[in-house]
């Protein structure tokens, strides 16, 4: 085992080269929190209280902990109301003291005659970055063993209740279905 | 980046061959959930209360939201006493508002002269379908780099304290040991 | 579908040849736990509270089903005050009924002149195990569609509410940038 004093580590070269996608495409995920009122709408709730540090007379409040879990509509344009083209399951919550920032989970499942499987993806949605990128870990049916790349962006945000992202998804290992 | 209106993307060919799994096994996942009594028995336990939109009036408990956290066993045949082959740690949630759905993520735990490593799962287990794939985006030990995509079936259900699925696993990434 | 009895599986051969890694690196990561009064100093809060198994008399008190989101430092040296070289976004829980154990999912998430980008990892962490090993499931930026192995080592324990561990990161998979 080397130690590597370096956060720069030791790259035996071998990198492959990187291709363009296989895949890609473009959809917006709309967020809909349970406000308390909108039981009919909503299609995310809060799973957890605030934490205890995120209550704390010292920090401003940015939700430090909390867990929403989610069943999103995701849709072909920006507007709630253009083509569904997946649902959104999963979870994110906030993880920073100083300001809001979130961590996602979950997978977009798609059942349609474009589309039938699934997408998994994971990572960090850095909130003060204008685009920040996750990963897709894997897929099934129409993507099966898929890997890539989605790229997120703010794309509306009203208050806490409600936010659309922009992803855009690219894939760079697909299979022959 | 292309803006694309229509769900279907582009797809730039070069899709890989999809050969067969390069290993497959079906093992049983048991959860067995703590209902206040069963402290001896219980593997898993609700992390959460339930959400305030699971709560709201006007829909049927769905459990939306609802964390559970386990160490499940994991056997080789159905029936709980049968060998047992793996420990299931991880969660899932119940994540739709009208009707029973769930989202995984877990690390089976292999320790026996058979297998010595993890497999490390993630996805949507879509209750209302027959079978539903989620994706194994990695793996150690014996399974060191796996990927693959593993299959859940309903076995066996009993309220909400007992479930049983059936996984066939299959991994189309190996490497030699 | 083939259903088998035995764990062992079905090998069809064909693995993969095990090259070293194209890049590994050494680094410490730092869990600083909100203990009500260090808000200042805290980079992670328990997010849920104490489940009711994990309070049930007759177990000893392992934290069952207790799940921390963290935002914590990494840095290249054991030392807190270390060059740092990424922070840790996500979260972990205990999952073990008779001993303490956990499971992690987290970004590292790099942001300096050496590196910039992310690290997706998920798994088990064997708590009892002198080491164990996590999957990098993906990765952005410099470590575009990076996987590996991470070998978490505990390095320090002060109680409750700060561990460090080592992580010996390993990629296998790196594509030029």
């Amino acid at each position: 085992m080397l130690l590597l004093g370096q956060l720069a580590g030791v790259a035996h070269g071998g990198g492959r080269q990187r291709n363009p996608p296989c895949k890609e495409m473009t959809v917006y995920y709309h967020n809909i929190l349970y406000d308390g009122t909108n039981t009919a709408n909503a299609t995310a709730a809060f799973a957890t209280q605030p934490t205890l540090l995120s209550r704390s007379a010292s920090i401003n409040d940015t939700y430090f902990g909390e867990i929403v879990v989610f069943d999103d509509p995701v849709t072909a344009g920006p507007a709630l109301a253009s083509e569904p083209v997946a649902r959104a399951q999963g979870f994110f919550f906030y993880d920073k003291k100083e300001s809001p920032n979130a961590w996602f989970a979950f997978s977009l499942v798609f059942n349609s005659t474009a589309h039938r499987g699934t997408l998994n993806l994971m990572g960090a949605d850095l909130m003060a970055e204008k685009t920040r990128d996750i990963s897709v870990v894997g897929g099934t049916g129409d993507f099966f063993m898929a890997r890539g790349v989605a790229t997120l962006r703010t794309d509306s945000y009203e208050g806490l209740y409600y936010f659309r992202l922009q992803m855009d998804i690219k894939l760079y290992d697909c299979y022959d279905v």
